[in-house]
């Protein structure tokens, strides 16, 4: 058995590793005592706590959530890391300038109603006409149950509708839009993509030309065909990895996260940053508890201030709902060895390295700039997922303690896991075994680059994660604060 | 063209049939005047409407909703439809004594962890399976986007939950229940069935007997086979009408609707009332400007107070959300003829036919008495068609005015035209057409006994439905009310 990890020099409490991660008091805390774990407070003993005692969730209260509002008073900006030159991978460039790493041809749609006819239409597709465009690699229906039947202009309804629109903006669709609508709807065409010109793109159909289903279908793969045969032209070229934009994210998290995988992520990231790509983190309920820690790594108070405003915007609506962040942790994560979300947050903010955050987005909203970006969304895995895409992500990078058979149509998505027991267990769908840190085998730094390689080489079409060797492709989750009807 | 069609003697407006439906004001209308259509207010005339001029939504302003609390003053009980006997249909027989109209295998689901995991399983069960049991008709995943990254004790999250639970129950499963879970869910299986007993029937991916997806798959299969075996020794027997229990909706309304489709599936509501049969209409927005009309036809005081409660509930639900009921009404509505959701709610209700209400359920339980039944649901058509679904539906029959390509996978649907047109437009997707009312050629009992039949002869499977012929089987739709984490 390895030694227990204490993660910052500060520490009153560690996690020792094996047969499962548990914490243990490394010196004896009083009652009422603070509890530090990654050099920060997770909550105070209720009782005394003796040195070498294993430690449960009801043994700590956890602190109220830090207060947003003086978090900017004592800021100073941040040192951006050194940039790495050189770094490139082959992707799909598009004329906006963006860079797939898959050729996809994404079909949109305004509304639930047409979901069963474009996914209908795309089985066919897959099936009938892929075949003649060897050069596109799938073609991906984006149906989703929102655009009737739902409050189109009550406070926070624009994030379904942009969400939609940027998921169909996503590089790995190559600028090929196209929209199947019913014509009824409340989320008209026009509105999900006001912007929008050139070459037909609507298939309505309640439109009079179409007698039947049939002939909606026909018409769907005839729009389709013309894309496909433009994107059937494309090869992959150089292209330098300030085209990437990797989304990571964790899921199904134990206490082992914070200590290998998420760490190891964060490695990555800095790479990734320092190479002149786009990385997203997310997952609002997770950092919420880190603010102090995120505040002062704001590039600019411009930042720092989007930043609180989202976090504050989530502290509300899970107040309508009559809900705090305590209701994020999971029955697994407990077992896992995680007493509260204030240790998760901890544990979860580490995926984001060490980098000045350099841009803040709304949920559904596009990354805004170049560098490390906060992706403001639930950490739902799916909605999260879906909110980086729509950020514009081309590569997913999920860090998993629990495990899950995560994965997504429109990004390789590539799974790490927290323990190497799991990748034992499951060989065909864990990536990478950040375990491998735990047990000494390798470094924090190692994994890291190990991330960072997998991510160049799945996003040049080198590499296949396990999501896509089985196609294991989760349905879109739309995030919808607003009532439905 | 036919003559204007106005619904009730008193109205001072009626419905112009060609080329597209719209009101005309059949009498002067002052200022101020209240406009009548279904012999009830729809608004106030904003301006003087001269005699035979066409009324658009602006001229018309909508009255408050009506006030929930006086409604039971003056309540006398209605008196019950005449019993109709003898009328059978040829279904499954389940052991709690309820009857399927599809001998369907169904494979639940507790977290959006494992959808697209069962998907892969319900598709293999699907192609190397299902051939080996001819009769079972096949094989449905109940995959939806809850379980884990939500609020699980949050105030509403109760609906998801017993969503999920009575979707497995539905008749049409057989009472074959099985689930797949991940194990680190906060939706844990015997949180989603806490009194299911007997042979094992949770499939949790966590599992350490499971070495990786192949397994997992491969798992869910077994599990599958051993269903299927006694599902496919099941036979049709002749059942009483008291085992059928029909979901009526309405989705694409127009000014049609409410003078065709709806009073049609009144009529066959009404016959299958009086034959023992359970039905069930929803969409609370559609209903609320009409509840002085339900609450007279409450059986009793306490079916009156629980349809107020559940009315109730949904006006707080919408003003938490800073929306209202007149969020309803989608443009195809307005450019249909629909002035407002006072209108679109008289035409609504039509459905319903004319029995007594003995039955009120909250969105997610079971209709909880034969007869008519009202099951609380947004209007949106698939949160609406799945909540019928766990309401115990086993035959849905779905009006609608401007076309919607709609289908479910786990009960038959029977789409009904209220305009010829649609039906000449869409031949191979509408399978009853209502229009025949506005021009003449059928009656409004005509029609609805038209739909019964069909209604008994699709439950007997004698006939397909066209969503079943083109397998046109939309994603399950929860109503989560609570937020997401």
């Amino acid at each position: 058995m390895a030694s227990p990890i204490r993660v910052n020099p500060r520490d009153n409490v560690a996690v020792a590793l094996e047969p499962v991660a548990h914490k243990i008091a490394v010196e004896k805390i009083e009652a009422g005592e603070a509890v530090l774990r990654y050099g920060q407070v997770i909550g105070r003993a209720v009782r005394a706590i003796a040195e070498g005692e294993p430690i449960s969730e009801e043994m700590i209260e956890a602190p109220p959530p830090p207060p947003l509002d003086s978090l900017l008073l004592d800021y100073t900006p941040p040192r951006p890391l050194p940039p790495l030159e050189g770094i490139t991978f082959e992707g799909f460039l598009n004329a906006d300038g963006s860079a797939a790493t898959r050729n996809l041809l994404g079909i949109s749609t305004t509304v639930q109603c047409v979901a069963a006819t474009a996914e209908i239409a795309a089985h066919r597709i897959r099936e009938e006409l892929l075949p003649r465009f060897p050069n596109v690699d799938d073609v991906v229906a984006l149906t989703h149950p929102y655009g009737c039947g739902v409050a189109i202009d009550a406070p926070g309804a624009e994030i379904p509708i942009r969400t939609l629109r940027n998921l169909a903006l996503n590089p790995n669709f190559g600028g090929e839009v196209m929209t199947v609508s019913l014509g009824c709807e409340k989320l008209q065409p026009a509105r999900l993509f006001p912007a929008l010109e050139g070459e037909p793109w609507v298939v309505r159909l309640q439109d009079e030309e179409y007698r039947g289903f049939g002939d909606m279908v026909a018409s769907i793969m005839r729009f389709a065909a013309r894309r496909l045969e433009r994107l059937d032209r494309r090869r992959r070229t150089r292209c330098p990895a300030s085209k990437l934009s990797v989304g990571i994210q964790c899921g199904g998290s134990d206490a082992f996260s914070g200590v290998t995988a998420n760490p190891a992520a964060g490695v990555a990231a800095d790479l990734l940053v320092r190479a002149g790509a786009t990385v997203c983190f997310s997952e609002v309920t997770e950092v919420r508890d880190a603010a102090p820690l995120l505040v002062p790594r704001c590039a600019t108070p411009d930042v720092a201030r989007a930043l609180i405003r989202e976090l504050a915007w989530y502290d509300a609506y899970l107040a309508r709902g009559g809900a705090d962040r305590s209701a994020n942790p999971t029955p697994g994560n407990k077992r896992g060895g995680l007493s509260n979300v204030v240790e998760k947050a901890l544990g979860s903010v580490a995926k984001s390295g060490t980098a000045p955050i350099s841009g803040v987005a709304g949920p559904g909203e596009r990354a805004p700039a170049p560098g490390l970006n906060f992706v403001a969304t639930p950490a739902s895995d799916f909605i999260c997922g879906t909110l980086q895409l729509a950020a514009g992500m081309n590569v997913h990078v999920f860090t998993t303690g629990e495990g899950t058979p995560y994965g997504l149509a429109m990004a390789p998505v590539i799974k790490v896991s927290s323990r190497t027991a799991l990748k034992q267990k499951w060989p065909d769908l864990i990536d990478i075994d950040a375990g491998r840190i735990a047990s000494g085998a390798a470094t924090v730094e190692d994994v890291g680059r190990e991330i960072f390689e997998f991510v160049l080489h799945t996003a040049s079409g080198r590499k296949r994660s396990w999501a896509d060797q089985w196609r294991l492709y989760n349905q879109f989750a739309l995030f919808n604060p607003a009532p439905v009807t």
